[in-house]
């Protein structure tokens, strides 16, 4: 039986989605947790590997089980193993067993979160980041619709990143004001690591006045890391849904 | 010179608003920052005492200083003091001397969060009441509208409430869906103790289908404390704001 779930998550107490060795990662916590409940062993396949400190309210993964249970057993099992650890899942289902977490999204959604106000955040603590200098959201608008669509994106890649390809078609790059917030939206079929993040820092560039829209295409054009502006910090930045 | 502040604050590790031996609270961690800045003594007047564990989003408060500062110093002074502690100003200005911030206030606006779903909350642990079972909230609203008006709310009123009078005019009590939560917003000039807490925590009975309208009449026909429904927990209500 090969199951899909939907996870929400704190990105903050973890080094990340993916196992490895000098931190707990969300990926062992809940295969730990499926195998306290069903005694298997299994291994689980997220859609995307959420970097330390990056949340998700809709992240997606697979993992296979050979007994049989009911959707709600399964997670609300899953569940009670995981507490206190803060991550949830928040629904599971019975899939296809060719269906593939990662390879069969047809598109994600990535939110971050920018807190622009004086004052740091209180309950907000490590959920958004903290810009105190007022950012013109007109100009980081304007200048985010000049990344949308299919383009090389090697000057907003992490050097880590594994994708074969830096060419990504970013379907859409929204900037709304929510009150003392500017939310960036993204969607795209896939990214490339850190893309969101290193465009955000870039956008912050806009939003200060020191780049403007045409510094935004130098940089896409430059096919260099460097050309672009800083990588925005992990807190900000949650995976909300994947799609298939 | 008497300065008007508006306050942000994560209620969870403080006892409460108000001055007291047992633990932390939000009145004492302020009025020590405005002392480190300021070196004067100050008391500080809160137009809510908000429980242990309450947040706010719009606390406002008044002290005065004898030496002068301009608004936005006092308050990044202040708010520099106040770290690590999750409290902030948001805002302060200079008010007449005879400006009272609990006495003067003409309306002030709660809010209550309810996760309703099956998961635990993850991103908001702290900041919200989970309620796994589904509650019906057109229910809830339908009951909550019979609560709107001037009322004798001996009811919904804790026994240590020091309020003169249990006549409160409660002016509007919205209950809205916002995706996976129940909010309730509550309105009036002021409220009793743990009033919007006891409010709750009888529509809860209301959307499980336990009680419905005519039960919420009967209780607060009863003027006994007994008869209303059991305190939602602090960690939902937010005060959100006060008018002048």
């Amino acid at each position: 039986m090969r199951w899909k779930m939907t996870i929400e998550y704190d990105g903050l107490p973890f080094v990340g989605w993916q196992r490895q060795k000098n931190g707990k990662t969300i990926q062992e916590v809940i295969e730990a947790s499926i195998f306290a409940f069903s005694k298997e062993v299994v291994t689980l396949y997220g859609a995307g590997r959420t970097d330390s400190g990056v949340h998700a309210l809709g992240q997606t993964a697979h993992f296979d089980l050979n007994r049989n249970f009911s959707p709600t057993s399964v997670r609300d099992a899953i569940n009670f193993h995981l507490r206190p650890w803060p991550i949830v899942i928040l629904n599971v289902e019975q899939v296809h067993c060719d269906f593939h977490a990662r390879i069969d999204a047809t598109a994600r959604h990535y939110k971050y979160r920018i807190l622009n106000r004086r004052a740091p955040p209180t309950i907000d603590f490590g959920r958004v980041w903290h810009i105190p200098r007022r950012l013109n959201v007109e100009e980081m608008a304007d200048a985010a619709s000049a990344l949308i669509g299919k383009h090389d994106f090697t000057s907003f890649r992490a050097a880590a990143c594994q994708a074969k390809s830096p060419v990504k078609t970013l379907t859409d790059l929204r900037i709304s004001k929510v009150e003392d917030e500017i939310h960036i939206e993204a969607y795209a079929r896939s990214f490339l690591h850190h893309q969101v993040r290193n465009i955000v820092g870039t956008l912050k560039l806009v939003g200060e006045g020191k780049w403007d829209r045409t510094d935004i295409l130098s940089a896409l054009a430059a096919k260099d890391r460097s050309a672009a502006g800083p990588t925005a910090p992990a807190t900000g930045l949650y995976l909300m849904a994947v799609i298939y």
